[in-house]
């Protein structure tokens, strides 16, 4: 038998580029990995998450419904304090932050990819930031999915380009396959951007202006995950969701696995209808609900106020090693090289002169491979969108996994290696 | 904007008839429910599940690890373990077993739902028992992935009826579109049939005789879900993993959710090569691996042996109410119902003369309503077929969360509202 008998999409499915660079990491002890997103080891909740699950699993009211089967969009008690906590997060906004269309997944990455199944078919459009979130860069490729890309600027989307692009796919008719705008509007991975209201604002109306030539709704899709992980204590920027016509057009996913954490997997989101009852029957198939064990976890993080003092410890640590990595960048970067900070997130963003590769195949990627240092050459983080070349002369660096001993010695290695070819 | 923007998929993907039946089980407090699969509330392993977490979360070994980000595939301890728990269940047996091919997953329902984004394009065929897994059915729905059904014995399936399916399908030139057979083996949802080896070993040698006319492989895809809910300690039907030929051929799917507990969600299974590969990578991009908490709660169960006592205690219980629920039915059902014992599982299968229809719309559902009682009609567990009828004179009775008491005054009430129709 020659002929395989996976489906298109099996066939399609491609070999994620991270998977390769976190088995690098593995097979080479010494090497001081910059490219992972994980969150930090040590400041997991692991005493707060067995003192918790020992109260939940000593009780009689909770012990049996947190092992048993639940409802597919969710508890209804994590439903309620998720609904509260964005609320919190938002100074109080309850526009568009009902009840009855919050769903609770397994990680937003799940919400993500169910998203994706409600709204497109093969060949459809995704619009998203150059560069975006690599995994759902994987999900479109997977799923057959075009994907566009519009320009990224440290304050959120060109909106000049975006119009632009929207023009051009009116003009050339394509526009009716686009349904949604991808955004990660918090600390964005991987560039650390962060979208200000006023281009929340000013996307909504204009995904609103070609949805007459669309024929149907364009969705603003908001990927809020690293939003808790902010620096200060200053008010965030809200979402879109708080925006007037947000309740129709927006589309929002978070998640606790970045701020609480990443083993118990749970992330939420609020989806308009038709898309919230179409994502719920998806989840019911995909799984009839995330594992109630976790859900129950994480609501008693929020009710106890565990989860917020936790959630304020994970910023101070992570502020604290972001500005070791400022200062190592500072000391042992080369000076054309542009780097892009961040009030929060796991990551900088580094822009090498135009001319110089940093791409997989790369010189300064193989020669800083060779002196045990990773970091995510930027081109994995481009679309494959034939209206543009990607490029190839950036670097996500993170300081999320590694401790402060390591981001000094990693980026000193870094920039070594750098001065060679810059 | 009066269009909507989902996709097909999003579009078709219908309620899934089972969570019509759950809502109106919560609006009538007095209503006993037999329909519901979901796994006894008292046999649910709180106060094992309490100290394995607590060790874990105690451990500087296992602590952070848990609460971290895992491998795509599952963590490597517990894959260890499922592989050797797969082998003791097979009575040694290891030809089929490779630690390489298993998968950890969100419930076996995740792993179905994978492998049919790996296998099956719109429009592609499957071929069912008749009848089959309601869920299953609805993810081929809503997919649009065609069912086709084959007879269903109590030793499992009608051999002649499917070769006779196969052969029609290959007359009509449809067969290049079937892509597997779907059969849950042990102790059946719905009606509790277990599928004999010698069964198995014919089934995969039909369909092999097939694939040259398909031009590709036509997979077994062996759904073991209740495998472990076995009435007695006697030795249990060996996979078809076990088979020759069965390592390209055969997808097994098990779940520790219906033995253990379904609030801690993990599922697994086998895959033969390029089914694994796809798979994995689709999980890459529906979570990036099932949560790790949860995972080391099942491994930590596993290796302490805690798994294998709970096993045995809740077959026990299960036994008891099975023996209940039969007594029941012989004392209070006409006689001309004829009743599928099982061996194992949740279900009792009830077949009522052909003339009566025990449907969602017929006067004995309603009349069962209205008595408080509640059953699975068996319809709903019938594919959509146009080569057939479906037949709607039986319904699935589950002795699984109900209490002996309940069992007792459910099926006393089912069986004086049959007295009246029958």
């Amino acid at each position: 038998m020659k002929s395989s008998a996976l489906s298109k999409l099996g066939k399609r499915t491609a070999l994620p580029p991270i998977s390769w660079l976190m088995q690098t990491a593995l097979t080479r002890p010494k090497l001081i990995s910059l490219a992972a997103g994980f969150t930090d080891n040590s400041t997991l909740p692991v005493e707060i998450s067995r003192k918790l699950l020992n109260d939940i699993l000593c009780s009689p009211k909770t012990g049996q419904p947190a092992l048993q089967y639940g409802i597919t969009a969710g508890e209804s008690n994590l439903r309620t304090l998720t609904a509260k906590h964005l609320q919190k997060l938002d100074g109080g906004h309850d526009r568009a932050h009902s009840l009855e269309h919050v769903i609770i997944t397994g990680g937003s990455q799940q919400l993500l990819y169910m998203t994706l199944e409600a709204l497109c078919d093969e060949g459809d459009i995704i619009l998203v930031e150059d560069p975006t979130y690599f995994v759902f860069l994987s999900i479109l490729q997977s799923r057959g999915i075009k994907a566009r890309g519009v320009n990224l600027e440290p304050d959120g989307i060109d909106l000049a380009h975006l119009e632009k692009v929207l023009e051009r796919l009116k003009k050339s008719g394509e526009i009716r396959r686009v349904k949604a705008l991808y955004l990660v509007t918090y600390f964005q991975n991987p560039t650390g951007a962060t979208t200000s209201l006023a281009k929340k604002s000013a996307t909504l109306k204009l995904l609103k202006k070609f949805e007459r030539a669309a024929g149907h709704p364009i969705y603003l899709l908001e990927d809020a995950a690293y939003r808790e992980l902010r620096f200060d204590h200053g008010d965030d920027v809200p979402t879109a969701l708080t925006l007037p016509g947000a309740a129709e057009r927006v589309i929002y996913t978070g998640t606790y696995s970045k701020p609480y954490a990443p083993g118990a997997r749970v992330g939420f989101g609020i989806l308009p209808e038709p898309l919230f009852t179409a994502v719920q029957r998806i989840k019911g198939n995909h799984d009839f609900g995330t594992a109630n064990l976790l859900q129950q976890l994480l609501a008693g993080a929020l009710s106890s106020g565990l989860y917020d003092k936790h959630v304020a410890k994970v910023q101070k640590n992570y502020a604290r090693k972001a500005l070791v990595m400022k200062q190592a960048l500072a000391e042992h970067f080369p000076a054309n090289v542009e780097i892009w900070e961040s009030g929060g997130g796991l990551y900088f963003w580094a822009r090498l002169p135009k001319h110089i590769s940093a791409g997989v195949k790369s010189r300064v990627f193989q020669t800083a491979l060779k002196a045990d240092v990773l970091y995510v050459p930027g081109e994995l983080c481009y679309a494959d969108d034939p209206s543009r070349a990607k490029p190839d002369n950036e670097m996500r660096i993170s300081f999320g996994s590694a401790n402060e001993e390591n981001i000094r010695k990693g980026i000193a290695r870094l920039g070594k290696v750098l001065k060679k070819f810059v």
